[in-house]
């Protein structure tokens, strides 16, 4: 907590000091102000502070969801590439072995790349041990590198309907995932490029900052000496709700409130390896200090 | 801030003024209520106005959820026409690849096309470099241009079912996404169509603007000099909320609260030519003075 | 404003200037009860009337979704019928053209009569520019007509299909169609004919009556002469809150508060005659004294 | 409103007058404590009670669209059936009739059934019109007859798409709404078998009856003679919110805040029967003092 | 409730006497503070407390509802299994059963596994009457177990469709069942894994452990001897809030609280068994001291 909402209270805590020394040693009477409407004030703050708690908290739980329907669809895309696709003749074995590997290697590369592009990185450091060097060399001029992979993904689809390794109704099935992570990757998008409109964010911070220089005016009167702690434990809650709305406001912003972005591609990739029987898997992202990627 | 409710608060300031030198000064004492429920009607007002201020976000974010399925639908249609249609003979190549692109260009001509119906502007300007004149010419006779270029779409589909380039199974994916395309348009329209019920717009403006004259009439009587600061700090929220709450309502107003739709259809563009594999590609939209349009 | 919750206002106004000069003048000292709890009541009748408003504009907003839903599936089935239904011989030419209209014609019949049906009126009128007079007729005998003319139109869908003017894929994205319109009409007569309980209309109206009455023998003791002033004011705000929820509680009532129906059926027949490339299209329905119906 | 609170208000009333009574007349000052929190705890527990009661509202309105989606999804498959089963041979035509019919009749059956299981009751009496005598004895051994009805339905479905009767597609469009038949089944029973958690049901009833007892003590000080009635008002909204709330809790328990299935199921039969073209439909239920069943 | 918040509740009681005994006996007045701002800190609380109190029953909604969706996904896979897969010629009957029985099978174990996942526990056990030995012994290598027995699922409807069992729409509708299984231990995994935001979990509890202390000292002045009552009234209240907000939090940690896994399991086992018409079908699981595991 003490990192948490510890600097604004200790400011806080410094005025209501001096507030109160003015008021109890100084003897500036005219300091003390019982008759001002805390509490209409803390009601109509409440509203909008509330507010923004459940928009912000929206925003963070919609994108997590969106990342998992990311895990459910590249688990369902790499299912269907495992026992849809099926050879003709013996010689199609490995060409379609191949090829379903390269489906399933380009949707862990989709993921760690969207990822990158989400968090404002630069994706090819992630992808050089999924994807060869000269695809990663072509991807550079792309401008949005997730899309032109998954758009590789449907020629490769496209390419398995035509060697009449899978039929019409699966190469359907195969494109309507495609069509899902797509929703997936645009919603991610959204969330990240629609902040919240900017006066949600300006006027909660701005009242309870002026409410917290308040409450010590307003307390010391009939608090005395007590005005300090009663005017902390007061301005905590506030100020509380007022971080707690602004931490998950932007669940894609890099730090530790975030979505666990690289622990789930993580997931993602070890199941996606696993349905194709590979034999060395990586691990599972840990914690780090209790913070989850 | 200055500019976002500085009229109003500027008027209940000098009100406020007026009302204290009338106390104080003239000693006009029946001036003075401080009977009047403030704390009542204030909580009454919360109800109301937080109310509008959830409808209105909901608005807001319902129109950029479906701004964003048009981000997605159109990705979506261009990699089906980029990956699905397949010419049969060699002389097809050249045919295939000019009805991909007449698809994908149609597409970017709907997004801009539906952006200024919904923002009740000409359309004719913005399509002028992605559709050829004579088209623009018929367009002009209808009454719902984007439906019709989307009647458009929908035939170069059957076209290249009828002439084998797709099988049966893709032109219901690509008639599904142009369905999906149909419900964004049609979402669009009905949060542009149907404003909140006025109830909600008049109320709560006659009410927060009522309780502002009510308040240093009701305050100056504890506060003194000091009520033109309470007074003004308690109305500013009340503004404010209000305020939000209007903005918000009307995402397709073309005000700087807007969705920014032409930043997203120009996102979309970027996207659709990077499919079509095209060299020059327009840059994506800046925000101006931090209003993305 | 006037007329909208005046009555109430006015009765409400009355009582509070006899409980005034009751006290004032006729000096009945026990007329004056400050002590009742109104700030407690006013907060426990804010949760069910603020509950109350939320269900109803739930109840307004989801009809408007469904309708909404009506126009984007009545576009679609249209997009469909005209791009789908192909002739195969030189002789169907004729007959899929005919087809064609009468699908479009049945899906605004299909809406109009839809309209009337949750509005409580006869449908006959709004049909007989749309279909032959021996249909009318026919139709005459059902019990639920749009269900009827729906029939109608999925044995014309599998007349196409038989013929082999479309495939079984566009049947079945047809027939998908015609199943979301039929999700549509289900929603609509079910917000129709689930009334919210009765319970959440009967205790909030008693509720803001019997707070109402309250007001002024709470207010008289300490606001005297300006008791009609404040009770009045407090009490439009519970009024019009009240009156706001019971508005919107039908959106299918035939009200000036209703779902704009008839404007909406107008528009899908607009989009639905300018799709099969009619020359002569019904105006738009405009605004009659601000009121859309 | 008498039988729907009566009995705890008569009871609080009670409690009233011998509360004010030994104030007044016996002059037991001790039991009038005006110190008492009131407000405190009616906030508290308006934040309890509205929440239960948003909950309460959500699953009676979830249980009521599920049913929505039964009557949807029953007729579109009743047009299903009747639109595109179509026979290949003269000696076809009576089979297929027979064939649609018994699908119709079964999903009757499967409603009237679900409906009985829901609430707890036999469905054997409901289905002897439906039904022959020896599938209804069949039927007894199941454990979840709905289930088995369905799955006859399903084999019926089969059963055309083997004579040829429907084409694989038309089949595939069946098999979904009996797919999303199944889902609403699911969603009644999840309803009917997960209750409220019961802390949700415990702690806003003892939290109100404590209320209401510390009312008179908090109040009798202040309003004397008028305590009953002051106290029974306030009282009787905090009553009637938590009566309100729990009323709504389980909307498949066969009282008269139900949902409406007997009327619903009605509609379905109606329906269906108009659909088959049937001469003798049976009449809509009526609400038998004011309430539909 | 004894257990419920038994100990809190007894704790506060000690505090609570200590406080009064302090001020009526020792007479240390400093320990009345009358002006600490309660009913502010209540109302801040409230948001905070109230605003939990929703995200987390809808985290337990959501967690119960994508269980539902796996029971009628189960029943739906069951019956496409059940009704769909047709032998072509004599010999197939009997691998037809077989395979519709290991499917069926199979979606029993994966329902068990998903559970024991869930809760962090070893599925072997549950799994060893439904899988063959050497089965669990080749799954015990697999990272995600869940995951692996849906592939064989896939597998196995692939071989079906290669057998020419099942026609291709056939194998896409089966598919499509398995897309939303997947997605529903996707989501499930998701609220396993994503626990609320700690800062949620974390200020609730320290706020409503403050506000408890706090009670006795702002009440202890006016109340007096009734202090004990007061404040634990008030304080349950507050901890019982608090509490029934973390119950809820994690719908699959194995307490009483939790999503009855074990009961919708056995209710699967149940109606799949009965699908495939066995004769010995297990009993339905009941509640073991009220609770449903």
């Amino acid at each position: 907590m003490a990192k948490y909402v510890g600097l604004p209270l200790a400011l806080l805590f410094g005025f209501d000091v001096i507030v109160v020394v003015a008021f109890k040693v100084m003897h500036l009477r005219w300091i003390a102000q019982p008759a001002i409407p805390l509490s209409l004030l803390g009601s109509a703050i409440g509203v909008i502070v509330g507010f923004r708690n459940n928009s912000s908290y929206g925003r963070w739980w919609e994108a997590r969801t969106l990342w998992g329907a990311i895990v459910n669809n590249s688990r369902t895309l790499a299912r269907q590439a495992v026992t849809a696709i099926r050879p003709v003749t013996e010689e199609d074995v490995q060409n379609v072995q191949y090829l379903q590997r390269r489906i399933v290697l380009l949707q862990i590369a989709w993921v760690n790349c969207l990822r990158q592009q989400l968090r404002g990185l630069e994706p090819w450091w992630e992808l050089k041990d999924i994807l060869p060097q000269e695809e990663i060399m072509l991807l550079k001029h792309e401008k949005n590198v997730a899309l032109e992979i998954q758009k590789r993904i449907g020629l490769l689809v496209t390419e398995a309907y035509e060697n009449g390794w899978i039929n019409e109704r699966q190469w359907a099935n195969m494109d309507d995932t495609l069509s899902r992570l797509c929703d997936a990757q645009g919603g991610s998008e959204r969330i990240k490029n629609t902040p919240m409109p900017r006066q949600y964010d300006y006027f909660p911070r701005i009242f309870v900052h002026l409410y917290c220089l308040l409450l010590p005016i307003a307390m010391v009167g009939n608090l005395g000496w007590w005005t300090p702690l009663g005017s902390t434990g007061v301005g905590l809650i506030f100020l509380a709700l007022n971080q707690i709305g602004t931490d998950l406001e932007d669940p894609f912003s890099n730090t530790i409130f975030d979505i666990p972005l690289t622990a789930i591609c993580r997931t993602i990739e070890v199941n996606l390896r696993q349905m194709l029987a590979e034999k060395e898997i990586p691990a599972l992202e840990r914690p780090i200090d209790g913070v989850l990627w």
